[in-house]
Order: structure tokens, then C-alpha cells, then sequence
């Protein structure tokens, strides 16, 4: 074994030199075996006793020798907290060692980065957990995103975790794809705002914020999971990239590539995307880190490399710097073609340097550096929770109701249904528990998750039936279910989905679906609970939406909490009470029985229409429809000039009142209709939206400054430019429900604009 | 009215003159609303009492004075024969004298180009109809396709119709599309053999053959019509501008633009496609005519156009060279434009001489022309009877049998189902009285249509019971046909489609499917009749594949006909009794239950894999599969060496050898599978296909000469390339059913081919 040398007078470990010059210094005395440690993961989990191992997984051929493996140095670990039920300060501790290992054991003594999945909270035994991407969107407040995701961040620093793998900026596609549930919704400006939102959150508390997937996973093939690609060009800007032009500026330092090929390239092989596009274009100066496995997937799945070797070439020169979890193609593979001369060592360099320089950001570069280890940590902590209550609250979208809600106290209420009682039905796929429990199924929770029957259990006198489960089940619990009922004035059905991965769920990783009809036999439980004539409302945990217009005319109310999180079940119970009004939004389409995927609502006029098929896209609940017990009065909506400069800016007033004796919210949203344009453009997309909050009996003025290039598309020649000419700007409740039409000229010249554009309207109050 | 002037001493009349000089002479002396008149369509029609006149259609604002415009010429007659009941020989008088008139009211004396459509045959009432295009495709026989069309082309003729708006070429991608009827099927090689035989056809009897829809309808998002189309450069280079490349070679005069935009780019209004590609790389020196109302559509349902006049403008500059069916573009808001400087004169007469170019071939520039009539004429005469009932025997597929059939002589046969006793059932939506029914609902069938009831009520006992319609019905109706049962041995099911437009039918133009459940009640009907214990044999008559995979291991047979014509019910009689043995191959996947679209054979492995989602894309019934009562026997495979040069052939023979008592056919099938290449390619892609006819006991060698050109793909590069590197050839009965795989190498240099390269095997027997 390497003996460590001294560290004294050595130039790279002093943190008042130059960054650049420090990684320089060090990248000059590498070997090549020390270099290609830098770039890439070994994935370690901490076992039961607390001692970190190589993880044991499915894909890799052998376990590695993690004490063999040290003494070149090792990029990273892989998700050291995400595997098994540890306590989180024995896996702190844990962790702290293997990093004394690795500087101890190495030349350089260069601790790695250790990176862990945090979508919806670190994913660590007994961490909050948030509620899944879906509701930040439904929040429509990219101020309270950033808080939960700052408040994550520390929580990661305070283990010694430096990187989180998140947030997923996909713009959903298809809602039949698993993933939909991790995706913040189908609109970009709205995943755009919110995930920026996490990114700056996550990077406040000086953790790396990973954006993914880069890009184009969401419009896989029929929603079907790592299935190809078909999208052109103009797509791939106009919907797909802005969420991530948005949170690069935000701070983001990592970008995870997509798995998919995109018109038979795949991501992990794609140096346009990876190099051209995010460097040269966006000038993205971090690190480029593989998505699990997907760089021997070039040679396994896509069949675009001959062997790992040649993975690894083509990865690594396409701008992957960083393989991970596991060392399969960018190890031995790698060390072998450079050493052959298939692969020049400066493409080698490119990437560990941009490692190196993301290292030495962090501090690990650092003479001295020590990992720091909790005495305690409580990973749920009344911050935490009192925040992932917060996100619940005001993510739940209220999308009918016939006066049925708010129940009146001492309501007796049937809650029934899958998803009643159950602490899972809170919780989206990368949850810890649902995560890991695809290896451990008993694994504990660790945190309290109340359920809809509890939290309705301690206002309500409530009896509760099972009916059926997520999937399958009987006659006879239907027949329970209805039972439940004959005693209550209110039914609350909880349908939806069961998260989990690579098939272990009807939503989730994996976990894609044929149609939009509820799982299993729940439409025909709701059918019965109908039949009886008591009221029913549904409550909707689901990681995507469900098809409800055949049972629609009869439903008393639906409520939507997609995955709330651990105090999501409170949230809810105070929706149905009252106690809170509701103000989410939908940030995805309900569709109609009978419409079909692919389908959002950022169609051009064509893909709207429903006079010219027998197969209608029109939704049920459009894109940011959600409803108040105590909706905001809208007094005006103004624009001060109809001439907008194309290199200026329009100002929008809406003045609202809060006509009730309870606090309101409302989200203003702001949709562009461009009449003609050089493409197809959609019909209405969303470039403003601001959620407002009223004191009872208050009148606020919302301004909106909108700059001319929130009007811009990729026009004929690939070029994002802003035209000249009348455009709508359509302001109100949903995309659907239009207060009022502005009638807007753009004037001046066109005007072509980059990577620089203004991506965000400004807002004052 | 202008006087027409002597023609004596005029060279652009001459036929021994140059075309060129010809065309130019003549267009030197046009007036610019002369040009415009060559350059749109009247849409006329016969009225009852066989007078043509304007056809009064919803698109149009006004219906246009004839006798006025014909004073400028007119460039086409739109649909003389295919929107009214007439006898033939009455319209074609009609026809004859509205040429007559343009002829003798307009200054040059120039005929219209008379267009109709003629998918199933010519769309005239009494004319043969003929199987829709998946049945050509499900026959794999090009020789038959073109003798069919040759026929198809001569009616045409007979009646004085120039261009026939067909083979559609659209690759299938998505079942749910209504328009798959129209399709030969998913797979290039296929579309492309057949759609060119077609086109041959059509053209050696001098009908100009038109080529639609030039490019990306099939890939209308989810299958809804005219909905945006998501696909990237290499998809339409690879997988949906092939057949149109074979086509283009067999001769094809005219093309059809897309309604869809791809990619943000309406069809009508693209350049790179129309011109760039379609002109300048392949050279393609016939007319561009704007699918229906497409030109307009760019200002009304596109928003690319500010007007008319724009949407003419745009239309034009990108290479429309016909607007179609009318002049709502081309006529005065084009010539505003013109007179305005908005549209270069230029542009009009590139347009103009390719239409002037095709007239003189067509003989309507020569002094003295004068249409001809015929005296009499049958458009069902035994020819046409005798080439609709071939292609109908070829193309029945027996997907499923295990024994039941063919039925024993005497066999009591229940024949029950929505599609047992109606002659719609054999028709798809571009017939005659499908297409026609729109607007007539009563319309006749003018042609004898058997239905499968009758025919198999000439060779069994039947006994017969509805069950219920295509969509709709009640319990009663399947209790009927349950006891339709009780006397029977067997039950045949006849179920599928309802072919109509816009809403009339369950498949066909505008009438997609939401998912591939049988429509209405049908599956219940089939389970209860499962349910009496009795054989049933599905026939299945659809324009598109259905899920059948929950009933199959119950199902004693399954028996597609897609939609096989006014001959179809006794080719499946007789393939029910064993007169015929079938041979049909399935032109597209039949999904099996749970599956989801868009999903077709033609996917990267991603696309294919089922591991790696909930959703299983494999099919029930795989591409090219299809059953014998005496299947082949395959003695033999081999290639006559491994090496294969990247610019030479590779030659693979196959021995096979007939058992039995009876003649038989096999479809031999070549599938390329590139195991490493620069992109994700098809995990198998069909290079060579051929019908073999087989004499009991005989043995025949098929050899196919596959030339390298044929393992091409777009690179990276986006160039069309042969690779060096190990392929395999894999050789069977279906694209999964594969008999033996031979493993070759492509030696050499890589080579990059281009619109010139080989699309085709060659065979010798």
C-alpha cells in the first residue's frame, strides 16, 4: 500500500491559492491509474453493523475490493445512507472512516465527493419526507421549494453527503411514464421556476445540486420506461431544455445524463448535448455525472459500443466525467484503452479537472481536511417537518367540489379505499422506503407517516374499509367498503397509486402504465361507494393523474394530493376540514375517459383539436385548474401599453380582493398565444405565474414585468428569436379558465436571442 | 369570354417538339392569372343528372362560378367521379364535356389534370373494390400489387382520369392512428416493395401515381389525426422516407405533402422537404399537389400563416406546386401577391412548368386533343373481379389455429358478429361508398359485396345472430348469438371496424382509437360465446390490430382479413373451408393486452425490451407472422460466405421443400440485426422478403442477393452509411420466428451511400 506523503509545502492543498492553479499542480503529479480513481463512484452502503461495504447489486459483476480500491483514490462513494435502515449518526461515522481510509490510504489522500438520492428528502432511514416533485409543482411557490431544499441541503452536509442526485427536471410528456411522479409537471417555465428554486435551495447549503435527466427521458416512447426517444430539434429547445437553462443559472454544479437515445443517440454518448450544448452553449463549468449504469448501457443496452472499453471512450469524450455508480467502464476498461492509445489522456484530463476543481470548491482539496461527524443529528426535525407540512398544505389542489367540502364538524365520514390507511400511500418512489425496499421490504420507516384515516380519525368519527387493494382484490371487500358506508353522511374514498420501482408499484421508476384508468379494481369500489348515494369525495395519492369523467357528474368533491409527503395526511384532513384553504394548482392535466397519451396541454392548435379525430385530447382538470373554498375576486387585469418593444418589457396588472373572512391564495398565471408564427407553436404556454395571498378583506396589485424574450421560439433557421406582431397574453385562474385577454404588439425589429435570454417575468406586489 | 385562338403554326402544341421548348413557348405568352389557373383545382362533381358542377363542400366559403374560371384554364378537376352516385359512361360524357368547355373557353385550350382517388380502386361507384393497403401488404407479393394497380390505372384511363391519389406511403407507428388501413404497413422495406409495385402499376397504364403523405403523418402524436408529429431527423430518414424513395424509382410523378407539422413545421410550408430533399437529392422532377385544403390549413389550423395569401406565398416558395382541391389560396389571394411583390413571379412558374411539363406528357398540349369516351364501359368486369380476389386470397392471415381448421365439409357453422353480414365489413374508408357515404348516407354499393354470412352460408349450415354493432348493443343481442351457438359445432365471430371518416366509422380518416380494445362490446360478446364451450374462430375484420391476447388460449383459430375487398368474404370462405391455403404475413404487430402505443416491431432494443417496464411491448402476433395448413418445410439456410464486402453482395439461399398434398406458399423473411453501431438501431429491420409458391412435393432454392447498401443506416454524420463490422442475418417465418441466423462481417472501408443507393434485394428461384 501507497504510503501517504507528507502534505507539507504542497501548493494544491493551500486554500488561499489559486483554484485553477492548485488543480493544475495536482493533475501534474497524478499517475493514470490515480486519475481515472477520480472519475468514477464506488457504490458503498453501510452495513448493520455500521461498517461500510461495497454494495452488493444486481448489476455488476463482482463485489469490488474496497481496500484495494483506495489506494489510488476513489471519485466517489455511491449513496453511503440510501441502501439500509442505519441510524444516521453510525452511518455518519461510518462514512467519516471510509474517507479517513481513502486520504490515509492514497497517494494524494483526496476524500471522495459522496453523493445520495434527496428528491424527496435525503434519502436516509428516519430523514423528513417531502412530498414528491409533483406537489412543489402544485405549490406554484418556488420560495417555499427553495427553503425545503435548503433546509435538505444541511441536513446532507451535517452526514458528510456533498452531492444530491436531484432535482429531476423532465418535462412530462406522457403521463403514462412511472417517472411522471418525479417530475415537477408537463409545463417548462413551471418546472423551470420550481426546480431552480430546489437547485438554489440545495446549493445554498453548499451541496451539489444534480439536474436531470439531460435530456429527453420524459418523452420516452409510449411513457415507456428507458424506451427511444422521437423528438426533433425544435422539441428538445423549446420544451425540454429551459427547465435546465433555469436552473443552471440557479447555481446548479452537476448534470446527470438522460438513459434514452434521442433519435438513436443516447445520452451518455451525445457530445452535442453534453459539450457542445451544455458547455460551449451554456458554459456549464461542473461536473457531468452518468446516470446509474447507463454508461455500460451504451454497450449492454443500446447496442452503440462494441465493449466497456469503448463505453467508456465514447462517454467520456462525449463529456460524461464522472461514471457512476460503479467503476464498470471508466475503471479497468478505461485505464486499458487509454494505455492502448484508444483514448487520449486529455480527454481524461478534461473531466478530472473539472472534478478536481469541484472538489477543491468543496474544501476537499484542503490541507487538514477531516471529515466532521455529528455527535447527534435528528434527520426529522420539527424545521423539516414543520416545512414538509408547508409544501403539503399548499400543494393540495382542490380540482371539484359541489359544496360537500369543507366536512362539518362532526361529519361522520366512511373513509375507504387502497390508500386510506396505509403510511406508504404518502410517499413517492425515491422515498427511502419505498427506494430501498425494493432490496429490503421490511424495511421500518423510520419516521412517523400518519395516514388519511388517522389524521380524519382525530377530527371525524370515521369507520374505514379496506375495498380493494392498489391492485387485484375481491368482491367482498367492495362489498365492506359499501358497508362502511350505510352509517356515515360523507364518504371519503382514497384511491390511487402503490410508488415503487422496476415493477414493485403502479407509479414510480419502472412502473409505467398501459392507460390512465385507475389501477386494479379501484374505479369499480368508487362505482359502489357511488351507488349507495352517499356523498364522495375522492382523495387522489397518485404519482400521476387518473381518468374521473365518467364518475365526475356524480362525485361530490376530488381532492388531489399526488405524493404529500410524511405530514401530508394532516395537510389533508385539514383541506377537508377547512382548517386550510386550498390553492394548489395542477401542474399536469387531468385527461378525459377516452382520450389517450401522449398529451399535455403545450400543444400546437392541431394537437388540441377535437373536431378532426373521434379521439378528444380535451382534459378534464386542465393544466393549473384548482379551486379555493374562498376564491379571490378578480377586480382587474391591465396591461399598461398595448406596443411591447421586442427587446422590452410589458407590465401586467391584475388587482384581486379577498371578498371572504378567511385568507385566500390565488395563482395568477399568465399564457402567451402567438397567432402566427414561423412554426407551430403551442396554442397557450405559460410564462408568468405568481401564487398571491390575501388577508381577509384585502386588495393586492399584482405587477407583472414581462420581457419580450419570454415571447421566444425556436423559429425556422434553429434560432430562438423574438418576433414582431400581435401576440395574447391570457391571464387567469388555469390554462383554461381565462379571465381576460390582453391584446399585445410586439414592435422593433425581430430579434434573435441566445443562451442569455430573459427566462423569468419580474413580480412585485 | 375570350375567344379561343387558331392554334395553326403553335409549337408548344406540336408533339414532336422538345417537352422543355414546348412548355417554355407556351408559358412566355401566359397571363399571371393564367399561370395561377394551371396551378390550383376545381372540385367539381357529377349531379344526378350527370352534369358536373362545383362541389358543395364544408371547407369552402363560397361555391365557385365554373363557366367563369374556365375563361383562365384550370389546373385540375377534383374528384369528377368520387363524391356522387353516377352511372359511369354518364360521367365520363359530363367529364369529357366540362374538358370540352375549358378547352374551347379558355385561351390556350389547356385540359384539366382530372384527379380522383383510387386506394381501393378507382373511387367510383360500380368500380371494383379492391382490398385496402394492408391486405397488399399482408400478401408480400409486389408482382400482384402491380398488376392490380395496372388494372386500376387502365379503368382510370377509360374514363379520362389522369392522376390517382394514391399508394399512400405512411409507415405505420402507432395502431391507433385511423389512417392505418391506409398503410401497407410498419415496416420500410415493406411499404416501400409494395407501395412502389403499386405505383408501377398505376403508371404503366400512364395514370400519374401520387406519393402521400410527403412526410410524418403516421407519427401523428398518440395516432391522432393531424395532430403534431415528434420525430427527428434520423427516424425520417431511416424509417419513414424509404418507401418513398422506392416509390419515387418506380416511377411515381406526383407527391403528396403531409398535413402534419414535424417538429414545429407544417408539410405544406417546408422547403427542405419539398424542394431541398424532394428536388434537389432526389431529383424528383413531377408535381407537388397540397393535400386537401392544406394550404389554407397553414393559416387556419397551423398559425404559420398571417392570411391566405401567406399561407399561398409559403406554400408555394417550399414547393407546392397544385393547391388541391380548390383554389382558396392559389386563386385571387395568390394573385394579389403576385401583383402585390409579396411572391416572386419565379416561384409561380417553377410551379407552373412542372405543371405544364406533366400536362404535355399527358398528351394535353398536343393540337387536336379531345377527350375520348367510351361507348360502355364495366368498371367491375371480370378482370378486375378476378385481380380483387387474388390480392384477397393472398393477404388473408391465419394468425391462430390449433386444428379447427379448415372447416370439415358439413360442419354447422353459428356465424355471428357485427361484421358477418354486412358488405361494409369488406371496405375500407377510401371505397367508394365509405367515402362517398359521408355525404350520402344511402349511397348504393354499385358493386356486388358478399358478406362473409353469404359465403360461407354457400358451402355450411349456417345459423346466424348479429351479437352486437361495431359500437353500442345490449345483452339481448349476445344472448342471441349465444344461442346462435347451441345447434352449431363451431362459431365463427366475425368482429372488427366500422371503415368511415371524420367520426363514421371506428377506423379510418379522423377515426382513431383511444387504446386497441375491439370496439363497443365486442370483446364481451367473444367471451360469452367462449363461454358456450363451442370452437370459435375469430375473423377478424379491422383496419387495424387488436388486442386478443386475454382470449387466445380459448380461441380455436383467429383469422385476419383486414379489409379485403367486394371479393373478400369468399377468399375467407375459402380459406375457412381449406379451398385455399392461407399465406397471408402480418404487415403489422398485433399488441398483446396491456401493451401500449405507439409500439411497433421496428424498435431500438430499449424499444423491445420488457424487463425494464411494467409495460410489456411485446406483440401477441409478431410482424410477418402468419400460418399454413401446410407450412414449408425449411431444408436450408446458408450464405455463400461470411466476408461481405461494404460495397458488395451478400448472397443467402434458402431451401424449402412442400410435404404436402397441396401447393403451399412461404414468405421467406431476411431481418438485419447490427449488433454495435454509431447510433440505436432497430434490434432486427426486415431487408428481403419473398413470396414463394411451393407445388406438393417440390423443393425450391431461393437465392437473395443482398447488396451491402442494404445494412445502411444515418451515422452520426447524419449521412447514410455502410459500416464494416459483424451483422447478423436473421432468417425465418416472421421478424421473431427465425429459422437460422448468419453471422457475416462487412470488410472494408465504411462507405457512405446515397439517394442512388440499392433498396432492394435481388431473388432468383
Amino acid at each position: 500500500m501507497t504510503t501517504q506523503p507528507t502534505t507539507a509545502g504542497e501548493q494544491w492543498r493551500d486554500p488561499a491559492a489559486d483554484p485553477g492553479e492548485r488543480v493544475r499542480a495536482l493533475m501534474a503529479r497524478m499517475t493514470l491509474r490515480e486519475k481515472l480513481a477520480q472519475l468514477y463512484g464506488v457504490w458503498v452502503g453501510i452495513d448493520s453493523g455500521g461498517e461500510m461495504a461495497p454494495h452488493q447489486h444486481d448489476f455488476v459483476d463482482a463485489a469490488v475490493d474496497l481496500d484495494d480500491l483506495v489506494r489510488h483514490g476513489i471519485g466517489q462513494l455511491t449513496r453511503a445512507f440510501g441502501t439500509r435502515p442505519v441510524d444516521p449518526v453510525i452511518g455518519a461515522h461510518s462514512l467519516a472512516r471510509t474517507q479517513r481510509q481513502i486520504v490515509a490510504s492514497s497517494r494524494f489522500g483526496i476524500p471522495a465527493v459522496v453523493h445520495e438520492e434527496c428528491l424527496t428528502g435525503l434519502a436516509a432511514w428516519q430523514a423528513t419526507i417531502y412530498p414528491a416533485p409533483l406537489s412543489w409543482g402544485a405549490t406554484f411557490d418556488p420560495d417555499l421549494v427553495r427553503r425545503m431544499a435548503a433546509k435538505i441541503g444541511r441536513t446532507m452536509r451535517e452526514l458528510g453527503v456533498h452531492q444530491g442526485l436531484a432535482p429531476v427536471l423532465d418535462v412530462a410528456r406522457d403521463l403514462r411514464w412511472g417517472r411522471v411522479e418525479e417530475t415537477i409537471g408537463e409545463d417548462p417555465y413551471l418546472v423551470g421556476t420550481i426546480g431552480s428554486a430546489y437547485v438554489a435551495g440545495l446549493e445554498s447549503a453548499g451541496v451539489v445540486a444534480t439536474l436531470k435527466h439531460f435530456v429527453g427521458y420524459s418523452a420516452s416512447r409510449a411513457g415507456r420506461n428507458l424506451a427511444p426517444v422521437s423528438v426533433g430539434p425544435r422539441e428538445i429547445a423549446d420544451v425540454l431544455l429551459p427547465p435546465f437553462e433555469h436552473a443552471l443559472r440557479a447555481g446548479a454544479r452537476s448534470v446527470m445524463n438522460t438513459y434514452t437515445d434521442v433519435d438513436g443517440v443516447p445520452g451518455a454518448a451525445d457530445p452535442t448535448l453534453l459539450t457542445d450544448l451544455l458547455r460551449d452553449t451554456y458554459g456549464f463549468e461542473g461536473t457531468v455525472v452518468a446516470d446509474y449504469f447507463s454508461v455500460a448501457f451504451l454497450h449492454r443496452l443500446h447496442g452503440v459500443a462494441a465493449d466497456r472499453a469503448d463505453a467508456a471512450r465514447q462517454a467520456l469524450t462525449a463529456g460524461i466525467d464522472v461514471e457512476l455508480p460503479t467503476m464498470d467502464c471508466y475503471g479497468e476498461p478505461l485505464l486499458a484503452a487509454v494505455e492502448g492509445g484508444a483514448v487520449d489522456v486529455a480527454a481524461v484530463d478534461r473531466a478530472l479537472e473539472r472534478v478536481l476543481r469541484q472538489k477543491c470548491e468543496l474544501g476537499l482539496l484542503d490541507a487538514g481536511w477531516a471529515p466532521e461527524v455529528p455527535e447527534e443529528i435528528d434527520l426529522d426535525d420539527a424545521e423539516s417537518r414543520a416545512l414538509a407540512r408547508e409544501v403539503a398544505e399548499r400543494s393540495i389542489v382542490l380540482l371539484h367540489n359541489d359544496g360537500t367540502l369543507p366536512l362539518s364538524p362532526g361529519t361522520r365520514v366512511a373513509v375507504v379505499g387502497p390508500r386510506a390507511d396505509t403510511p406508504g400511500a404518502m410517499l413517492g418512489c425515491y422515498s427511502f422506503p419505498l427506494h430501498v425496499g425494493v432490496h429490503h421490504p421490511d424495511v421500518p420507516f423510520g419516521v412517523s407517516v400518519p395516514t388519511v384515516l388517522e389524521a380524519l380519525g382525530s377530527a371525524y368519527d370515521v369507520t374505514y374499509a379496506l375495498g380493494c387493494p392498489v391492485t387485484g382484490g375481491d368482491d367482498e371487500g367492495i362489498a365492506q367498503a359499501v358497508a362502511a358506508c350505510a352509517d356515515a353522511s360523507v364518504c371519503v374514498a382514497v384511491l390511487g397509486d402503490r410508488a415503487g420501482l422496476f415493477g414493485g408499484g403502479t407509479s414510480g421508476e419502472g412502473c409505467d402504465a398501459a392507460d390512465l384508468r385507475l389501477p386494479g379494481r379501484q374505479e369499480e369500489l368508487l362505482d359502489a361507494l357511488l351507488d349507495t348515494g352517499k356523498p364522495v369525495v375522492v382523495v387522489l395519492l397518485s404519482g400521476r393523474p387518473y381518468e374521473l369523467s365518467r364518475q365526475l357528474p356524480r362525485l361530490a368533491a376530488v381532492v388531489c394530493g399526488f405524493y404529500p409527503g410524511e405530514e401530508g395526511a394532516g395537510a389533508l384532513a385539514d383541506v377537508l376540514s377547512g382548517r386550510i384553504n386550498p390553492a394548489g394548482r395542477l401542474p399536469v392535466s387531468f385527461p378525459a375517459a377516452g382520450a389517450s397519451q401522449p398529451s399535455t396541454y403545450l400543444a400546437a392548435p392541431l394537437g388540441r383539436r377535437s373536431e378532426v379525430s373521434t379521439v378528444d385530447p380535451s382534459p378534464l382538470f386542465p393544466f393549473g385548474h384548482g379551486l379555493s373554498y374562498a376564491p379571490a375576486t378578480w377586480l382587474d387585469v391591465s396591461a399598461t401599453g398595448s406596443l411591447w418593444p421586442t427587446d422590452g418589457v410589458c407590465r401586467v396588472r391584475v388587482t384581486l380582493r379577498n371578498d371572504h373572512r378567511r385568507e385566500t391564495s390565488e395563482v395568477v398565471q399568465v399564457y402567451l398565444h402567438d397567432p402566427v408564427a414561423e412554426v407551430a407553436r403551442p396554442e397557450r404556454q405559460l410564462i408568468a405565474a405568481r401564487r398571491v395571498s390575501l388577508p381577509p378583506g384585502e386588495t393586492c396589485v399584482l405587477e407583472i414585468a414581462l420581457h419580450a424574450d419570454l415571447t421566444s421560439y425556436t423559429g425556422r433557421a434553429r434560432q430562438r428569436q423574438v418576433d414582431p406582431g400581435d401576440v395574447e397574453l391570457r391571464v387567469g385562474t388555469s390554462s383554461e379558465e381565462i379571465v381576460a385577454t390582453l391584446h399585445c404588439t410586439l414592435t422593433g425589429p425581430r430579434r434573435v436571442v441566445g443562451a442569455d435570454r430573459v427566462l423569468s417575468p419580474e413580480f412585485s406586489l
